[in-house]
């Protein structure tokens, strides 16, 4: 169907999204045996439908014939609790060598108007085949745990309504953005109460 | 350490813990391959550490001979995407046959003085083992991905400050929980806005 | 296609076969930790392919609506690396309160012409399913590494020849069967050799 | 113990074991998917246990504060049908570039005294950390089924007698690896017969 081999065409793709998740999910081991605190809650990864593939295709004007062009083919997500762990994630992602980022782009800083928040890469990945060595693209995504919920329910509601989510189900929905947000925030400010709290503890301490 | 072959009495633990999370797995699979839709997010287990066992055993005024008698050695998780989620989720633990449930607490309904929402069901459940059949105990909780997001900082800190979080983080831990449960009402609403435009649709179809 | 809706039917048999999987090696891992020797090399499991079901089914003259009746839709493996092993093995499944064996065949004692060997139980298992408890049939099989070793390899011929395995080839196996037999009995032999010297060596310590 | 923060010093051989489990299962994966065939039947990896590795460095005249020139802390292991697969899938070992073989030993054309037979690579492998890339050693073992079959036997008995194996089950240890080699010669010619008569057969339909 879709007028190509796509199982043979997606194994290296499923191939490196097992990888990623291996290799990603032993930074968040090695992190908490270092320092007994991990900015990563959980990793997980997934290879795109061929369905939506050749629907993404269609929205960014990629022939199917250069459809390895279309981004996220192979997806990782990266989940932490604090805004400020993205920051060190997502540092760690560009000193790797065994990847190379070809994009970056922040709707944290800047969310999409649908309440939508999100870092994103887009990175270059070998992968060995029986063949040879093949780069292919894959997308990384870091979110914290409460723009994963928000994120989750928006997909389930863009597939229900494909796309065309009534006017008043987006109206909650930016409710449900804004009572994320505020939750990240929350968050963020007990996360620098206990480090006041531990600057102090170690400012008397030292005297 | 701590007076007694801990490895070898915790096997039928970690047996029922890799069980269990088989199982409900299995169910979160069955729905989501029958109703394209799945009131389970994902399930995660844990084997309770023989230090925090002992602890809860001094809490609990169980004698270390009768530690079986502590309900959580045996962990499981459950996270749901909306709190009516919860509910159908702990209906189909109630109907299982391969446990009985011995006990069930509603922490959702009544929350704990800091901000602490979840369900929880003790249930026993038999492990076959090389000598004959074992009756454990086993906790199951039930979360919405934002009680879980609040519970887990909860814990962080509780490990952090070992139980006496500071009057200043504990109030903003307040405010977080609010937080949270307002992220549940927002979810819940969009979920009934949905229900809502079905039924409408619906009946309109049928005229 | 094949007239049924075969992926919602083998849900309960997929289910079946995780279980099993986690089960038996959960009995690999208890006996491993408490004896430093286990009877159990490794555990692997399949649900049978659609085609094959319709194979069998028509072979075991089961008519395709009852074909729960086939008893190997569910089918698990049990690798060991003595002959001695398997028979500890099988009362261990006789012995288990979470299944009910309902036929054993020994084609270890006495093999099949074609040179094949194992043991096979089949077993009745309850499952948990989202609609109630489903009593299903699985096929339990314990073989050494090297009966093993020669059925993968008749296995891939029988698909290779469909079934027809010419008759200089046919004979070629019989010939690996009876090397690995010997190599089985060599084992064993090497096994007892043990085991005398232990005796030996209890006596002599004693006196 | 052992004056070394062993675990810390592990975490990279871990990461190292499990990424090179998914890549060397992903070549298994792709060979079946495309010919319908696989050289590989399975793969296993481990971490040598601190004992063994100190003990290891103490054969080898390694100082303990060059332990990482052990060339066996990280251990995979591919399982194969037929001798002839072990050259295929050495091959594809040879061409990866995400792995720089640094030694080759034939121990299959060369067999040990002991009846050991295996085809060994070590090969230097980078791994990413949180601090940075690592290049480190790790053994790769090919072997077919029979092979493995004799070569776990033997290590048990090296690890029952603590390497002073008895001379009587010595010589029945080599009788075995007798029977191993004369199963994988048994199983080679099938493969012969099989693909003569393949040949056979295109030959005629060409006509």
């Amino acid at each position: 169907m879709y007028g190509r081999d796509w199982e043979t065409f997606l194994i290296p793709y499923e191939q490196a999204v097992e990888e990623l998740k291996v290799k990603l999910r032993a930074l968040r081991t090695e992190l908490k045996r270092k320092e007994e605190y991990t900015p990563i809650e959980f990793v997980t990864g997934r290879v795109k439908k061929v369905s939506s593939i050749i629907e993404k295709a269609k929205i960014l004007n990629i022939p199917l014939d250069e459809v390895e062009k279309v981004p996220d083919i192979a997806g990782l997500r990266i989940m932490c609790q604090f805004v400020e762990d993205m920051h060190r994630v997502a540092e760690h992602i560009r000193n790797r060598k065994d990847m190379v980022v070809v994009e970056e782009r922040d709707y944290v800083t800047n969310r999409k108007p649908s309440g939508y928040r999100s870092y994103h890469f887009i990175v270059s990945y070998p992968v060995q085949t029986a063949d040879g060595e093949l780069e292919l693209l894959a997308e990384v995504q870091i979110r914290t745990l409460a723009m994963n919920f928000w994120a989750t329910i928006e997909h389930s509601l863009n597939y229900k309504y494909k796309g065309n989510i009534p006017a008043n189900v987006r109206q909650r929905l930016v409710g449900a953005a804004e009572a994320s947000f505020h939750l990240d925030n929350e968050m963020s400010q007990i996360r620098e109460e206990i480090l006041v709290a531990q600057i102090l503890f170690e400012t008397k301490s030292n005297t």
